[in-house]
């Protein structure tokens, strides 16, 4: 007998690391509330909430800042690599070698390395990431081992080669945090089937990195941008959005393959988009965001998800829209890592079995008489 | 309610292309009995079944032997960083990194692409282990760009820097058409889970390799190699595995996750070791493994699975014991590209759900407070 389709609503396992859906606002890493974790939080103290299990004290967090910190040179041989990646490769491409050089100079020897090499990636990412995208597109070759208090800090920091304003660095840290984890999503679980044959971390991380790269996963902030540029006004969006709708094409950042009602996380990355919308002067994005989504409301009963005021939150702090989705890896990447060193702790390797559906045994037939 | 650890036993899709353990010998691929292929075909052939779906004719077989080895040749970003890759590597690190950088300068930019895309791969795999190994160890840059008649050729010639004789050719042969496919294993399924976001070829691949790379996946045959490469005498080996099972170790290269009774892709590879044995004039290595195999019978009742004669046939050959793994990689890739059209092709995103077992909701605490 079958499972359901794409496993959807199958239980594969077991964790203690967030709720989908069960309590509060509907997402809990390590049962604290999302809302609480968006609003209070640092994004390197639920950092280490989800990779060490439990909130850092002053001492814990500042050595961890530091070791993070300290974690942000890029090695020569991967700069090498990075400058080799032409400007039109697919960015969670660069990150996805990026991750994988890493693991030939830095290979993770045995899983007691793991928390070490864990925080190297989460140091990491937002320097490749950059790197990449100032040489290829600038032709600069950008000093990563910046010391900016926070990695949301870190990466804007990198990509506008300044110190980014005190709005840009918040807006940042919240949407870092919104995005870090959520259960058994296609990466983590693409993740913890690799860490399941007790792989290397830097394995496992590529195939998340690899898996979220897809369009039905990561990208749907990409894709909402995408929607909402193309467009002059509320009014030129909203006729042009029922005319899609009319046509029953994909609207993204709507709706989700697990929540119902509401996505829990838009509210809070929607009153950042406000925030930064009206630091900008702007008149078009936000209200056209607006007006899609009171439409989509209106006319399919869809909320608007994570996704969606993300484009505008990201487009109005300068951020090019092909990198939004490498934000998510620099967020989600303490997610994986937490779940792939859960997966090691009580491992038993994922190999499940298809059911046949192609042709009958049949003999042989040599070259000549085909 | 939790379906079994490991998803064992569990149905979780459907599959045209292979079958375990329900005919015949016990493994068909696309109904052909493994026994057939392995004593009749040439793994090109094979490789092109899985692919394509079906046997090719002459010409069929012909144009695609070509194409394979028009696509022999490394991109000069790609040598370059090969070369960055130091020798103390892991050479499954080694062919995830070179995938993955393929992947930027020649991205599978649509699905339309994906036959040309798992071609270029499975004509590359060799070649970029090949550069990387030779490079690395012995200083060497070589010409991947060669025109052996076939794949196992093909990667014996550049390891070797000579044409190898036709016997090893033939057990090369052999060898990938025993690894080329086996259903919904972890490779298998993290690189489905991968694809089903519809992700580029490149990174499902890519998670394949990294998924590989753990110990309880691949690396069978290498650990069976370094245990059997400790004795002296087939009695040196009986007494010393028996104080290993005593000491309750586990003797890798027996039993296997799916088949119960014997592996049908033992007794194949074990003809050929034999053969290369004699041709070698080796006393040993061969009466050792035969040692090996029935004292494990006698004692455990467990039966040689496919890993464990691979050893010593790939040791007659010549093939760094470390290499061991990777020639799993440049077989497999062909089920991998099989299984990710496949999913493609009928596809739902893999999302499943998790069991909570964490901390119950709990307040926000401040960093004062910890």
């Amino acid at each position: 007998m079958i499972n359901s389709e794409g496993l959807r609503g199958q239980t594969v396992g077991q964790t203690a690391i967030s709720t989908v859906k069960t309590t509060g606002a509907g997402l809990a890493y390590r049962g604290y509330d999302i809302t609480d974790l968006a609003n209070k939080a640092q994004f390197e103290e639920v950092a280490f909430l989800l990779l060490k299990g439990m909130l850092p004290n002053t001492g814990e967090l500042a050595a961890f800042n530091s070791r993070l910190q300290a974690n942000r040179g890029l090695p020569a041989a991967l700069r090498t690599v990075l400058e080799l990646i032409p400007a039109s490769a697919h960015p969670m491409d660069v990150l996805r070698t990026g991750c994988s050089m890493l693991g030939n100079l830095e290979t993770e020897a045995r899983f007691s390395e793991q928390q070490d090499a864990a925080e190297r990636i989460l140091a990491l990412l937002p320097a490749i990431i950059c790197y990449w995208y100032r040489y290829a597109h600038d032709g600069v070759r950008i000093d990563t081992a910046l010391d900016d208090d926070s990695i949301g800090g870190h990466f804007l920091h990198m990509l506008r080669g300044e110190a980014p304003p005190e709005l840009d660095v918040k807006v940042m840290n919240c949407s870092l945090i919104l995005y870090a984890e959520h259960e058994f999503n296609a990466s983590t679980f693409a993740a913890r089937v690799c860490a399941s044959t007790l792989t290397d971390l830097h394995s496992a991380i590529t195939t998340a990195i690899g898996t979220l790269r897809g369009p039905l996963h990561g990208g749907a902030n990409e894709a909402a941008m995408a929607m909402i540029a193309q467009w002059n006004s509320p009014d030129e969006a909203e006729q042009a959005l029922l005319n899609m709708l009319s046509r029953k094409e994909k609207v993204m950042g709507f709706g989700h393959a697990v929540y119902i009602k509401q996505d829990p996380r838009n509210a809070i990355i929607k009153s950042w988009a406000k925030k930064l919308s009206e630091a900008a002067g702007d008149r078009l994005l936000y209200p056209i965001s607006e007006r899609v989504e009171t439409v989509m409301a209106r006319e399919k009963k869809l909320f608007a998800n994570a996704d969606f005021y993300h484009a505008s939150a990201y487009h109005f702090m300068g951020i090019p829209t092909k990198l939004f989705t490498p934000i998510f890896v620099l967020s989600r990447v303490t997610g994986w890592a937490a779940h792939i060193m859960e997966q090691r702790a009580h491992n038993r390797i994922i190999r499940p079995n298809a059911e046949y559906t192609g042709p009958a045994p049949r003999a042989w037939l040599p070259l000549s008489k085909r």
